[in-house]
Parts: C-alpha cells; sequence; structure tokens
C-alpha cells in the first residue's frame, strides 16, 4: 500500500546531495519560518552515498544517479523536491524520474534575487565554481544581470570557524556590492545558510538564502500543480 | 506612536490597485493557503480611489501616485507589499517610498514560471496588453523565454459569464501549450484567481497565478530582509 | 472650432515636465538650429504643475498623469510631442492620449548615438538615476552597447556654478572615453543643453544632446506619420 | 585652396551609390521637406561608377572602393555624407577617409523606427537581401525587435510598373503588419522612397522612409560634431 | 611505465557513449576521410556499460559517471577525446578527470553550422530532445540562430529501416530549409552519419555530421593543446 | 577544359590577402600537420595585388574587388576557400563568386576556441582593430563570450624583431588570461602564426591559431559539401 498516500499527508523532501549532515542541520534550521501546524511538512534529507563535498563537474555529475535514484524511491510519498546544492544537480534528470515538481535552489535562488534587485552577486566558496555558474546563469538567462561572482577561497579548516567564514563574506559581499554594483546578494553554497541574516544585517542589502527561496517557490507551486 | 510596531504583528499587504472589490476577493482566497498561525498575517486591499479596471498604459500610469500614497500611508505598519496588478504599476516607484520589501506580481510570475518549464506562455485579457507585457518581459531579462502571450479577448460583460471565460482561457491555454509550445502557463491578470486549479487541471502542465508567486517569494524574503 | 486646425500651422511642442523655467529656456535655445521659415514651429513649454526636479522614480511616476492631461490638451492642435526629461516620464501613456507622435528624449538620444559610435556613454547628474536608465536600456535592447554611465554628483547649489558643472562634465566624459572606452556621449539629463558644443569641442567625440536629437526625428517623423 | 571654405556654406551630401539617376532624383524629392533658407544645404549626389543596382553582397562589397574615392574627393567641402543604400555599403570604411560625419540609410531608418513602435517589419525588393539584412541587424544588436522582413520580389520590369509595385508594397505590408505583428515599418531600398506617404496612408502605422531618416539625424548632428 | 607514451602514438579516442554497436561502426566510417599514414590515429570505442540508447536526460545523466571513468582510464594515452552523442553527456565533468582536449559533437556540429549558414536547422530523432537541445544551445549562446529543431520521430523498429529513416530525414530537412528558413542543417543525433552525404545531394544546402565537425577540430588542436 | 577537374585533384586555396609573402610563408608553415599523401592539397597563395597590409575598415574594403575577383578566377579548380587574414575581407562577397565553400579565420578561430574554453581572449596588433572586432563579434553573437580583445600595439619594425613581439604577446595574453578571466586564447592576426606553440607553452591555456582553425573545418566540409 505503499503508493497510496494521503496528499495532505505529503512532505516536500529537501535533499542535500552530500553526505556532510551538519550542512543538512544548518538547511533544516534556515527552514524554519515556513513551518506551522496548517502548512506541508518540510523535511530535510542527507544523501548518504553522496560525496562529502560538491566541488567540481564531477562531483556534480556522480551524484546525480544517486540522488535520482532517492528521488525516484520517495517520489510517490512526497509533494515536491528541492535539490539543496548551489549547482542545481540533477535538475532536469530529476524530473524525468518523478512527476512531482523538482526546485534546484541555485535557479531559485536568482530568479528571486532578481525580484529584489537589478544587478545580483554571487558569493562563492571556490574560484573553480565561479566558471561552473556562469555557464549555468547563461543558460538561465541570466548572465546579462550578473555583477560579479566572487569565491571566499577558504579551505575546508577554514571553512570550520565560523567567524572567519564570516568575516571573509562580509569582505567579498562588500566588493560585490561596492565595486561590482551589486544591489542584491545571493549565497552561492547551500552550506551558507547560517548566515544570511547576519549578512544582511552588516551589508545593508537584500541577500537571498536560496535553500529557503526554493522552499518558498515549492510552497506556492505544490498546490497548483499536483 | 504609530511608527511603533512589534515586527511580529506586521501584515504583508497585497494591494489590488483597482477599485473592484470582486477582484480582491478572488485574490484573498488564493492566498488562503498561506494563512496559519505561525505565519505573518496577509491584508488584502482594495485601491478604493482606483479605476475600475487598468485596461492601459493611461490607466497604469495614473494608479501610481495614488498607490505610492497608499504604500508610503502603510509602510510604517507592513513588513512587505505586493502589488496585484499583472502590469505591476509603479513597482519602482514605491520601492523610493517606503524601505520594505515591494514585489509586483506580473514580475514574481514569471520569475517562478521559469523554475518549472523553458518556455512561458501567458493568458491576457485584452490583445492590447501584450505589446506592454512584451516591452516588461524586456526589460526583465526573459523575452527569449516568452512562447507566446495571447488574450482571451472577452468584453466586461462576457467576462462576467464565470464558465464562459474558463471556457476561453482552457482554449487559449491549449494554444500556447500545442502551437506555441509553452510548457508553462502564467495568469496574465490579478482577477483570473479563481481559475488557477482547474485550468492546471484541464491542461495538465503547471499554471502559475501571480498573487500567489509573489506571496511566496515576499515570505521568503520578509525574514531575510528586514 | 478648436479641433479645426490647418495642419500646417500646428507647432511640435516640447514639454519640460518639470516647473523649473530655466531648463526650458536651455532647451529652447539649442534646439534654435532646427527653426526657420518653412520648418515646423517648435514650441518648449514648461509643465508649471510638474515638480522642481525629477530625480526619483516617484517624481517621475508623479508627473505622469500631469503631462498627459497637458498632452491631451494639445493633442488636437499639435503636429508631435518631445517629452524633454531623459527618463522619458509618460512615454508610452502619453501615446494613448494623443493620436500624434510621441518622442522621449532619452530614447531619441539613444537611438542617435548609435548610429555615431560603437560604445556609448551617459553623463548622469545624481548616482540614483543610473540603476534607473540601466533598466530603460534594457527595455530598449541597448545595454550592451552602453560604455558607461556616470554621475557628475553636484548639488543643486554647485549646479548653478556653470564653470564648475562643466569641469565636472568634461572630467566624467574623459573617464567615459578613456576607461569605459565610449566612443559618443550622450548628455543624460535635459538641463545639460547649454554645453554641449563646448563639451564635444573640449573631448572631440560626438556628444548628443538629446532634446535635439528627439526634435530632429520629429521633424521626419510629422511629414510621413499624420 | 581648396581646404578653405566657410562652414556655413557646406552642403550634406546624400549619396546614390548605384547608378541610376531616376533613384537619385526619387531621394532628391523626399527630401524636400528638409530645405530651407537657414537651414544647410543637401544635395544628392549619384555615383556614376557604380552599378546600376546594389543586389547583392558583391555588387555591395565592389562598390565601397569608388564611394569611399568619391566621399574622400568631398570631404573637405562636405558637412556630412549620408550613403543611400539599404545595405548601408563602406560605412565604416568611409568613416576612416573623412572626418565629416557619415550616416547609413539601413542603420538611421531601424533606429528611427524602433522609436515609433516595439516591432518593425522591412519591405525589401529581393528576397535574397532579407539574408544580408538580418545579419546587418545583428550587429546593430536590433534583431530581437525585427518582427519580419519580407520582399516584394517583382523583377526590374515588373518595378518601372509604379503601380502595380506600390500594390505588392501593400500586401507585403499588410503581412508585416497583421501576420509578424510590426507596429512601425521601414522601406528597405532607398528607390522607395516615392511610395512613402501613400504606404502610410494605406496602412495606418508609421513608415520610416530611411534617407529622410539618416537627413535628419545628419541635420542634427552636423552642428554638435563639427 | 604506463604513464611513458610517444605522443605521436597516441590516437583521438571518440566513444560513443551508448552500448550499440552498430552506432559506433557508422560513426567509424564516416571518419574515414580523416585517416591517413602521417595523421593521428582515430580510434573509435563503444561504452559497452552505456545504456542500449540515450534518450532522456536520466540517460544522459546516467552515462557521465561511466564515461568519465572510462575517459579517466585512457587518458594518459590519449591525445584528446570526442564524445560520440549530440547530448554532450559529461562533456564538462570529462574535462575534470583528463588535462587532454575532450570535444562534445552537438557544440562542435553547430559551431561548425555557423560558419556555413545563418540560421542552423537540427534533425533530431525525438521530440523530447528538441526541449533538451535548446537549453543547450541557450548556454552556447546559439539559440538565437536556431531555425528549427525537429524530430523525425521514428520508433526504434522504423529507425532499422534505413529507407524509411532516410526518406523522414528528408522531408523533416526540407522543412526546416523550406519553412522554418534554416541555410545549413546539423544531424542532430551520433547514429545518422551514414545518411550525411545522401542528404546534402538531396537538399542541396550544407549538412553538418557532428562526429566530423568534432574530430576536424580535435586534429586541429591536438597539436597545439599538448 | 579549365572546367573540367577530378575533384579528388582539387586544392583547398588559403589566400592571404595582404601582399606580403613573409605571412604567406608563415601561414603555410603552421598548416603542415594537415598535409599527408591521402589528405587534400593546401595551397597558400599571396594576393599580390592587395596592399602590404591590412590595418583599417578601408584597407579591407579596398581588397575585397581584388579578393573576389581571384577566388572567382581560382573557384572552378578549388574545393573550398580560407581567407587568411583576421579581419574576414569579403567572405560573404566570396559566397556569391564561387558555389564553393569558403571560411574566414576570424569566424572559424572564435568558433573553435569556444569549443575550448568559456571566455576567449584575442591578442590583436592594433588598438583600432579591436572596435572593429567587436562589431563582427557582435555579428557572430559572440560578444557576450569575449573575456577580452588587447593589441600588442607594436609598429612595423617593432614587429620585425619576433623576440620583442612574443614578449608583447605573452604580455598581453598574461593580461587577458589572469584580468580579462580568458581561458582560451585567439591570435588576432594571420601573420601571428609561428608563435602558436610557444605562446600555448607559456600561457598554459589553449591557443587557437585560426588560420589552422579554418583550415580544419574546411577539410571537415570539402566531404559533405560538394
Amino acid at each position: 500500500m505503499t503508493d497510496v498516500h494521503n496528499i495532505d499527508d505529503q512532505p516536500i523532501y529537501v535533499i542535500n546531495p552530500n553526505s556532510t549532515e551538519a550542512i543538512t542541520v544548518g538547511i533544516d534550521r534556515s527552514l524554519e519560518q515556513f513551518r506551522g501546524p496548517d502548512t506541508p511538512q518540510i523535511i530535510c534529507a542527507t544523501l548518504r552515498e553522496g560525496p562529502r563535498a560538491i566541488e567540481s563537474q564531477c562531483d556534480i555529475d556522480a551524484v546525480v544517479p544517486l540522488l535520482c535514484h532517492r528521488i525516484a524511491d520517495l517520489g510517490a510519498r512526497a509533494r515536491a523536491f528541492v535539490i539543496a546544492c548551489f549547482s542545481d544537480p540533477g535538475l532536469y534528470s530529476a524530473r524525468g524520474v518523478t512527476s512531482k515538481p523538482v526546485f534546484g535552489i541555485a535557479e531559485c535562488g536568482v530568479r528571486t534575487a532578481l525580484t529584489l534587485g537589478h544587478r545580483f552577486g554571487v558569493i562563492a566558496i571556490r574560484p573553480a565554481s565561479t566558471v561552473r555558474h556562469l555557464q549555468y546563469f547563461r543558460s538561465l538567462g541570466v548572465s546579462d544581470y550578473l555583477a560579479g561572482d566572487r569565491p571566499i577561497d577558504l579551505g575546508i579548516a577554514e571553512l570550520a570557524d565560523q567567524e572567519r567564514t564570516f568575516i571573509r563574506m562580509v569582505e567579498v559581499g562588500k566588493h560585490l556590492r561596492d565595486i561590482d554594483g551589486a544591489d542584491v546578494l545571493i549565497l552561492g553554497c547551500a552550506g551558507m545558510a547560517p548566515f544570511e541574516t547576519s549578512l544582511a544585517d552588516a551589508l545593508k542589502i537584500p541577500v537571498v538564502e536560496p535553500n529557503k527561496a526554493a522552499v518558498a517557490i515549492a510552497l506556492d507551486q505544490i498546490k497548483s500543480c499536483i
């Protein structure tokens, strides 16, 4: 009877495609505002079989079959899926294994940012990811609106130091705002979720946390698409 | 003491800039899914001093000062504003009279649609509005993704006949889907909100109701921007 | 009998939508070259009910109904209208209240500049207006050809000092030419008309005075469109 | 002493780069409205050494050295040049042989059309020229605004029949307006000048005659650039 | 000593990522013209562990890790790689597992087609793939030059009938050429290689066989990039 | 009997449109890798009647009729033509005088570069040529992918000093790579062919020699187009 579900009981699954549980926890906390007695359940899940981090196109491509397998498994009892990695791995593939709506946080983050400003800036982790981002932004038709995409460029050990990470994010955010001309910023990594509010406070321009942006759009669409 | 408010008590104002109360009621009902004990209050308001309908660029431009006046008045006790007219009248102007986030339903509807499909179609009321839409879509950088924008082209008397209106919407929606190649549709008028679910059922592709799209994005941003 | 006019008697109205008469006088003088015994009359008018200056989107939107009212009033005895403010306020709205051609100086200035060079630079008054310009240039499809848009950033008192204003315009113009790569410049404010010739002399690249650009295009079109 | 000229005596040269005198006469007549006692002289000249018609890229390229030679010869005693062929042959090359402003009628026609409408249509002579036009429109950045470019496709003998030519122009213009969605038309050949007014009368949308569009812009620029 | 190779002995590997050997044979034959005593060896290989056909985004994403594994294995003894599937699966990922140049046949086919014509048409197998193609063409920046992408829409059994397949390809090609306005065609599937010459003969416009286009570019680059 | 040729005997003609024989020799050497007993003959020819160098739009336009004359002459006994000047002079015109494929090295160089990287840089000789390049890149639809186009800016005497020229090329290439963000470079002059390999060695990113890029594409197309 696994396929028989009351639609009202079906959760939105937010899947962190890397195996680092701490990132899933950070995402989960950032979504607290969307929870309530009358709202659909939001479950954040870790793809345990995924890599510890997703840092290259190889990592991205390697995780897609694993992620699609998970989404196919969960499909019958889900309302919608959010892929919680700023590379939107497997977004189009996932749509082939489930009829439920699937959202990528990068796309939702960028589309949301464009409702808030005229030129968006992205705070990335690594220099190498900015080339991938650019190519993706081109395919979304938003590259003309990109003010800049700049990495904080910290190693794994340094990222563990939250204070240091935040200081770098503020530095990079100021550069994007003051030199590149961004009037809205996007956190270019799912794991940056905990810094959203303090960064917006520090920089005084809107900051988009892409996991939240995707869940907000999902919460709208689950009603109209099913 | 009018400026002292507990942020948690501040509502999102969804302002229908025409004076037709029935449209405000339709919008209000479509937003029911976002309401709950823990979520911000959503208040739909009619701009009584606005015109009965907004059908031309003149109507749009005429309503902007009235709408901005209202938004300036409400600013201190609002969390965010949604301008509930598919022409997004006064969107940039409103941002000049309040520091709270202001969203236009056309922009939010289109950005949301692009997270759901590759080519969007718009169901408009009047032929004349499609030229205005095109120009606006160009300024948003999304015109390359427009599959088509087609009017149901019914007069006021005919629009009062809901069954007839729906039949035309289905006809136009099928044309957008089958001939123009749209894989997601947007309701191109705030007053079409009541038809969202039945249209999606009839056409089997995602349908974006732009009032809801805007409120969903607003619900995300009110946390991070204030 | 107000609607019966000999077409040959009808003037082109150039309407300055702010109430500062001195600006209208400056525009009027710059148009002298287009006047002659056989050419249509060109009348520069001040919108007395407009604001003293148009510096924000709010100012722009507020002036539109007033401006459209004036244009509707004058429509029967005009050949064409030019809206003499670099934000082109109410351009599309005005076209709805008159059947006569209506031109905006920003659009005409940019289109003319592109016949003279490959990358255009804009000399603006205020930093805030450059964001508005960018959005407008996007909707016109010319933003890829924008080399830069830089403000002279002087206050009202400073603008009264013509020598100082000119020195800043030359500085900004050189930056646009030498650093940003502009090969043609546009005066990004109707009030800059008096500086056209001396600026072109100082910078040795074409300078487009947008009031003149619009009147030149209007003089062509009044023959073919009426 | 050939280099010593009073600037006020210098004419604008409108050069028809083909050797067909009748076309030059038609252009000359269409420019009558710009002439007056106080306005710069406008001289229409035929490039006698040019081909009888310019119908292919080969014709275009072949005429460029001849045209540039003529422009270099005339440079010292001209205020500005207009190249009166809708392919704008040698526009950039001509700018290398004279310091005076040089305008192409295709570019000026398209830029002017975009101040009058949102989507322009072009009435061409031959099917083959529409591919050349498209490529040129792309380099001008205006191809997204092209509603359609359709040939009347008449042979030389048929073109001599003015009535027949006009009937075809109206047919093609209606197709561009009603099927392709053009709201402004451009006469895509210098030789179509005589049909401007009657075509606008027949179609009730603005028609741009590109020779006039170029001369209007030239009349503005000769003051500011020299 | 497996890493020590004489560069002159290293082949270009053309990898068919599906397991259908017959397709690899067809590709191999089409590349005959590039072979000679002095030219680098070209080896066509079948990815035996791949799916029988690549028809969906899921198929594409599933094959990427397998393909990258193979490319990583071969990297030390290869000069360059060509991924012989019109979806360019794993192109960016493969570049992460080898320092040798990697080419995708879709990208190379489109870039080559644009050197031959102004508007390219694609002959696809299935309707569903045209949406994927469009998205990819957007990311390559070539979608404005796409005249049309039309499927022959035959099932597997029908594709086995070469005569029938060819008749459909000619039909679709004529539609692309005559109705859509394509002046160059691309075979939108690696398996269509055997039809290149007869299709070009039948349609009299250039036809790009993408496997060959990629190998030609690879043959150039292997000299300059290693 | 001059029109009767065995297709297998027909060479690809690579025509250097300037009269400087030393450049033709450099091009010829760079094409050595494409020669073999089974491959089509590649003949590099100097347009003796051309100018000594092609440095301006005038030079370009002046050479076109001469070049087309030569191509028309050779057409019957050629398989394909390559125009070996980075301005692609007369590319479209040449296609009008021969039915054989004609390739321009600038277009082929850029299209090839885009298969190797995401943002291309161009090393030019003179500052003035970068404006011409930009305009051409716009018409090819590739200007969004241009990282930078920078001249080495050496005079003729300095260019004769190969060591000095190479040092400047490395300097400019580093700027394009490190400051402008290019991940692939194009040699923006046919005469730079001899520096390809050493520049790629020095900069460690792919370098496209456009003569070779064009011949590689020609070698593919001669089979399928004739």
